[in-house]
């Protein structure tokens, strides 16, 4: 008996830092999914963003996040002697267990730590690319300090820390709101005060595509986020030792495949109504919004209802792409609309399926989530304008940021001498 | 004794999750591979075919593909059905197992379509790579449609359905023939009506080399394939919860492995003997051909035995990726070569080390298979020919079917202007 | 009782091979990585290599390093034959626990041999980097099947396989020394018997940066590495079936991530205060050394001051790349001072959270692994020097190694024409 709750424990914490590795993989994603969607000569700086912001990541929540979203409330420092502290010991499990205790811890605390740290990391990933080509370096990882330290953590806590978001009925499975809701909207507020690139908008209102300058990379970049998704939504069933989890973990899997492949037909479709092309970039938003979309709640749909979540997903990642460039709202990669429009569509989807969901907690946690990180952002990016500067020089931006912020270029030898 | 029914039912059905998703990732090998292997002009498009028909091959297999290959044979619309049922009821395999019934669910319903879904994406990714650089984007889907919806899961049921294939006596652990000839069937009658890219055969007979654009991508895509084919090959034993079980499983990693290594190596010296080069391309086509031919019986052979299974593969594939451009069968990324001619090799090699198999049923099997789905394919190859066409016109050819297709360029900054 | 023998069989064995697959995965990491930071006329030769290592690797292990590392003793061919031998007997196993005998196996062989060989091919993709854009194709395999068929098995036999190196107390967890620093030390041998590359270094002594043509691959590469870490030290634990060693792999997990998380934050920083800029290949470099250096031991600090070392680590990877170009050691991408400089910081750090350290123990290790490896590796360099030679010739050099070895270019569409 003893054995087999050891048995358990060990699964279920090997199933969580198998999903936590897949999730942390996702940087990887973002950075190929951005690097290839800005021009050569800002590629080093997005890069260096992507991999400064996961370690920033890493670090902040370690601090002090993890204690404000799961903590008990005492404030930041109990996260580092918490994470300093032993895990759970055998035979105090073992005890609880035989004690029948529900409560009964069942996986490692590192194991969720782990998980956890890498989805602030996605998070933060979401607003680089909206701000790219475009804003200071060195702003950038400010922000992100306290993003990941506090803003995401505090509705982190309201919801899955077991907040007042979660006491309102609130349903949020793996992160549509809580992680791509939020990081659009973060994204948002930073584009606001950042404004367009320059070029992007003519003097009368026209849309000038600025293409990316390596598709295989964005491509790859969104393999890796679908392969990923599978830990980001299979983990976040939180348990697979028995056969009602192992079940719903599998059924997660695959609702989260077919959402991303609705969403890739949908915008090819449209795309191709809309535009006459099959427009690849249009693919890949596709599939990210058919997974940010089913990412609220994967568990509960079929897996036709899922491929149609992801499908409207699809739709509505090329209509809000457009719709932003109409008002001006300049996001190179999409991002705003891949992780904000369809984070807000994902959580409203969960009525779809979820017999327990309401669809007034959804918009209550929707105006909560976005009010609390937009409302945290604009401030805080505002602060950062009017102190150190958000946005590189014009002379910088012409010239590409690479050279200025980082000191090299991505690809010396390749681009065109104009 | 319940709890360690439910304990394995978790652990079988992690497993085949884990190695699903690596199967998956290996659309991502596809894709850069082939982004590797075709000119700069044209790899936008065959980007897009690769996450489309992942897309596409999802779905289909979801709508009928799944129940024709694994159904009771009532038909289509039983798929759609069994998927939106539920899974396994945890009370019923309790019951079955207590009862002693060997025919008693031991993972997840949800997570076998997985793992199943994701082979079909990978035959249907073979075949993008042959027709690369040439065919019509839309005429392609229609083909995916097909072939993933019908062609496919009608010779999956000979063999891994149960059916005849199977009661012949015909071995083919992880599908060097259901999967990777299947694949190279279809490719090569889609060639054959396609016909040779503009210039690839000079008037004289000879064999005009057309590089591809981006080794490092194509390198990067190998690894990947490399990767996800310990899920492709490694998932195939469909159980790891005993000790057997386990030890096989571990067996098919260490010969997939092997076989790999031995195609590397013979494929770089035998290029070296004929061309007085270490061409990475043949290595590259040397690491898959060592792949695909151990997929047939990956799991009898010592791994001595499965180092040259791979290196013999290795051969094959550099043997024959000269002798189809000498007869001008023009694959541009060797799709045919490694995935049809190193299939039937594989098919073959089982009789190496399976004291159950025997060659006439393997000859049967590969017979049956080539002729199906080369029979199927060139039937509806020549239907899109004559209705809506399968090859770009000549002035789109030159100009590279990107701009055409897709309305962008996969590397708008990088390519020198003629 | 017999069946959760089993079942923790299964569960050990399928965690060995989901590592050993990630340790896999690190070998296309190391590919890009070293592409990436290579000139592009230069790139198609570097991937021939690092794909052929690894096979040569493989089976260079299989035929005797495996033998030599963890066998008997008996020589080199027994290792043939116990792979081609069946794998742990259930029978046999299942007696040995009931019996009480605490050496039962408690995992597949094979799935001991997979994740072995992986760290020998780790080892070996060090040195490639730093030998780069000069050494001779041919020459380097040579190197290869000696030092993965004998000079690294050799010290891995001394601590790994319970050798003298063990016996006195030396600690690496999982191979900075063994591992890395062994890779550094070969690889400076045959950087001080190459020399450097042509116009790396001015007459008067001035250091000329050669930049890397493609950063988006090296990031790639990073993460690629960072990703695939999870399983190089995660696996090293050997074992999850408990709660007690699931809490401890989950523990390496979170400081794995740390150490790479602080490795960026300080070389970034450094590097800022140093050059001025947020220079990208240093933070790549940090989130390497971050990973090296907590290999020794990444179990027992807590995940602050896993933290710790790894920005330790990235603070000297940051002066050992300068001091090393300094003394005109050219590494072109930075292998000798992240694997082997820091390595020796990995192995030192041990004493700062492990009681059961001592530093002379770790300093024995560290004379011994440099001095074993550096003095094999200077003899056979040397031998190939005065033989077949090891230097491309001045012509080959000036127009890049991938015409001559390989006779294809990585990039043919891409490059600028001088």
């Amino acid at each position: 008996m003893e054995q087999i709750t050891e048995l358990k424990y060990a699964l279920d914490t090997f199933y969580f830092l198998v999903s936590g590795a897949l999730v942390m993989w996702m940087a990887a994603g973002f950075s190929m999914l951005e690097a290839g969607l800005v021009r050569a000569k800002n590629t080093a700086e997005i890069l260096t963003k992507n991999v400064g912001l996961y370690a920033v990541a890493c670090i902040m929540y370690m601090l002090c996040g993890y204690g404000i979203m799961y903590g008990d409330g005492s404030g930041i420092l109990p996260a580092i002697g918490m994470l300093g502290a032993d895990d759970n010991e055998a035979a105090a499990v073992l005890a609880a267990v035989a004690a029948g205790d529900e409560d009964a811890p069942y996986y490692s605390n590192m194991s969720d730590f782990f998980f956890q740290v890498v989805f602030v990391a996605t998070a933060m990933s979401i607003v680089s690319g909206a701000v790219a080509e475009r804003m200071k370096l060195w702003t950038f990882f400010a922000f992100a300090i306290v993003f990941t330290g506090f803003v995401y953590p505090v509705q982190g806590y309201w919801k899955w820390g077991g907040g007042w978001l979660d006491e309102a009925g609130f349903l949020d499975f793996a992160g549509s709101g809580l992680v791509h809701l939020a990081g659009g909207a973060a994204a948002l507020a930073g584009v606001l005060l950042l404004g367009a690139r320059k070029g992007k908008y003519g003097p009368k209102g026209e849309v000038r595509p600025i293409p990316g300058a390596n598709l295989p990379l964005a491509t790859l970049g969104t393999f890796i986020l679908w392969f990923g998704w599978f830990g980001f939504n299979g983990g976040s069933e939180l348990k697979v030792s028995d056969i009602g989890e192992a079940n719903a973990v599998a059924r997660v899997f695959v609702n989260t495949n077919m959402a991303a492949a609705g969403g890739v037909v949908s915008a090819l479709l449209l795309a191709r109504l809309w535009f006459g092309k099959a427009d690849l970039t249009m693919a890949l938003n596709g599939a990210l919004a058919g997974l940010v979309a089913i990412t609220a709640e994967p568990l509960t749909p079929t897996p036709l209802l899922a491929t149609g979540v992801g499908a409207i997903g699809g739709l509505i990642v090329v209509a809000a792409v457009r719709g932003l460039d109409k008002v001006r709202i300049d996001d190179p990669v999409g991002a705003i609309s891949v992780h904000g429009v369809v984070g807000i569509w994902g959580l409203l989807a969960v009525c779809l399926s979820n017999p327990e969901s309401s669809l007034t907690a959804q918009l209550i946690g929707i105006a909560a989530i976005f009010g609390w990180v937009f409302g945290c952002s604009i401030a805080l990016w505002y602060l950062l304008k009017k102190t150190v500067g958000i946005r590189v020089s014009e002379q910088t931006e012409y010239e590409g940021v690479d050279i200025e912020e980082c000191g090299l270029e991505a690809y010396p030898e390749f681009t065109r001498s104009d």
